[in-house]
């Protein structure tokens, strides 16, 4: 047998000591199954005596991450600190110049410099991995980059965020206003003090750059991809989709088209028979369509010690077992430009509500300007009737251009009988 | 760059057209994903002159596809004849005495001979790939082997044959019976002339075999399988599934068990919530449960040319690559041996379905069956009254041990008032 890999563990948070109750409490199989053991030998965190619930003891203690990453007894060096920048960063690049692999979760830090990573790396001849940066414990990188690997892809999307989509499923299981179940989902602990990465579909958006990259072997472009939370997605809303027979999911969409990719993140409507409507509670989803294999799905828990401490060792495994794939399934030469087609020149349906006050010819001051704008209508509801407050009216439309939609929008709330700012959700088109 | 990877391929039927078509296509993608060209140099077939749709004027034609395997002017041989044993297992044989790695999407071979293969390629220091032979175009056997290599698998189970999916889905969506359904799949083309391969659940149970080995590192033991089939699955079950709750799906199931592993294929009823209750029609899903990851869900065609030929070329895209891991997850030498526990060990839920003539005293008479033989009910369902002809009476049961349940059953099946053989259906409890 060969020597054992050596690791260094750098973030002892509950991703870092889920990895190591998983290296450890899995030693035999992982031996089995890469021919050799896989051994910690170093760990370095911020505060060296909280109880983490792991027995520390045999490995060599590091201060500093970056020095560990640099002069540890490692093979691999493991990034657990979380951040786009910073520490987490000058770990990755230490790791590399001294010639170790890195593994990491972190999918700010590899949606922000995952390509320059990728080449360093490469000409460094080490690896970088990052199955755990997106979507948790499901294998949707290695999916792409292997198992799919003899297909273009058309399209690649997801439920890429759990918080978001334990939000939206309770909202619509419950009927209550997005306000309450944050709340409660912070209380619960499966959302943040701070949600706003979470809920303003950042986190999401650092995830689908990354898909992107691997499904359409271009550099990273994460300032490219259009980026919409769920924070004004209302009960009212959902109860609407819910007639109109769709689902209401916060979506990471990577798209080609002829004159590039679209990469957006955005509450959609989906049908409700959509191969991802009925992905609930946190878990996570990623659909890939190639032109050979069809529409393939993903699906499992996005997050938690147990799934991300899947994908570390996945990639660690991997490491182990020799083998050695361009981290964005091609050469750093030969990734392409990013081409990200900006968010204007999208065209799809939309679900448009407005608070209206109910008079006669309100609908027709709307439709006007929806005509002048070139949008096609394709039904409209007004169920509501009440003279004296404002009376929900929704729209929703064929396919048409995003900057039509938003000038037409921005004419509708212009309009007197228009109390509120128009709320729009696009209508995803989703084919099994 | 390095040269190119030669490939001969030995059948071309549907999927080995599919298989030119997208190497022939794909060619620049795939120079690129694998840093040098794949090129295919020889093919053997039985008839040389049929239209297949594509060019074979550049390749070197072999009448004898064993002979093909042993001289052509090739890297990898790609099986695609098919059958357990005879040409397909000879050119498997004579490519790696050759010196030749193999891929094939034959899962008959694969689950008759694939221990064996293995060892052999190891010996040889060559590839065996098999994705294309479970479950089409869904990386599963990659996501088993590599993604999810961190866990101990407790569970692998799946929808692996698309023909008894669609038949079964069918039935549900129209009310009809399974003969009536089977004529037309078969006239669609979505059936075989002789459907007994699929729908007696002999496909499932080759595809199954493939996983429990893949996935619990041990020796392949198709022989231990249990198999039934849907014959016997009629449209008044279905009925009764959707009124307690259930689909009925036909699942290879391969359990970790204290002494072993079970590995069944037959009819399931699975809650309408369970992950793979809304997979339908020809699709295919496989959920595989680890103690890290938790629950994921792979989902996709399970066959067609497409499907099929994305899959044989992720096998041959990493054996170009120089991705090296042994076939079955762990070294031949490693694998343990199969420890297949039988059906009457082992324990579960029941549907059990009686035709009875209507009169006072009939259910006492079934329920003292059940009594005597330990098994505990969970619901009775008897809501058609005619004193004139049977009746149906549809009995759960509390999980509870299959020896007693078939005791019971036989004793049940011979009461006067019990006027045909019980139909059984076992419920399957699947969690998120």
């Amino acid at each position: 047998m060969t020597d054992a890999v050596k690791i260094a563990i750098a973030g002892l948070g509950t991703v870092g000591a889920g990895t190591i109750r998983l290296l450890t409490e899995q030693a035999d199989l992982l031996t089995r199954r890469c021919g050799r053991a896989l051994s910690v030998t170093s760990v370095s965190a911020r505060s060296r005596d909280r109880d983490r619930g792991v027995d520390l003891s045999g490995f060599q203690w590091f201060d500093d991450p970056a020095e560990m990453a640099a002069r540890a007894d490692a093979d691999i060096v493991v990034e657990l600190i979380g951040g786009e920048d910073g520490p987490a960063l000058e770990v990755c690049q230490a790791a590399i110049a001294a010639g170790r692999s890195v593994v990491t979760a972190n999918k700010a830090l590899i949606a922000h410099h995952g390509t320059a990573l990728a080449a360093a790396a490469e000409k460094a001849g080490v690896s970088l991995g990052f199955e755990a940066a997106v979507a948790g414990g499901i294998p949707i990188i290695k999916a792409l980059r292997e198992g799919l690997a003899g297909n273009r892809v058309e399209r690649v999307y997801g439920i890429l965020n759990g918080t978001c989509n334990y939000i939206l499923t309770t909202m619509r299981e419950t009927g209550r206003d997005f306000d309450g179940i944050l709340a409660d989902a912070q209380e619960m602990g499966y959302a943040e003090a701070d949600p706003s990465f979470d809920v303003d579909g950042i986190d999401a958006a650092h995830k689908l750059a990354i898909l992107t990259s691997v499904a359409f072997g271009c550099e990273l472009d994460f300032a490219g991809v259009h980026v919409e939370g769920i924070r004004h997605v209302t009960a009212a809303d959902i109860a609407f989709a819910d007639e109109l027979g769709y689902r209401i999911k916060l979506l990471g969409i990577a798209q080609r088209r002829d004159n590039g990719v679209e990469q957006r993140v955005h509450p959609c409507m989906v049908r409700a028979d959509a191969p991802i409507a009925h992905v609930e509670g946190v878990f996570n989803a990623v659909v890939a369509e190639g032109d050979f294999v069809g529409t393939t799905v993903y699906e499992g828990r996005g997050a938690g010690a147990g799934p991300t401490a899947s994908a570390v060792a996945a990639d660690i495994i991997d490491i182990a077992r020799g083998v050695r794939i361009p981290a964005f399934a091609v050469a750093s030469a030969d990734l392409s430009p990013a081409r990200t087609i900006p968010m204007s020149q999208h065209s799809g349906a939309y679900y448009v509500r407005l608070m209206v006050v109910d008079k006669p010819g309100v609908i027709a001051g709307v439709t006007a300007v929806l005509r002048d704008e070139n949008v096609s209508m394709e039904s409209m509801i007004q169920r509501a009737r009440d003279p004296n407050s404002p009376v929900p009216v929704v729209i929703t439309t064929h396919e048409t251009r995003e900057s039509g939609m938003m000038q037409a929008l921005a004419a509708i709330g212009a309009l007197d009988t228009v109390v509120e700012p128009p709320r729009m959700i696009r209508i995803e088109s989703l084919k099994k």
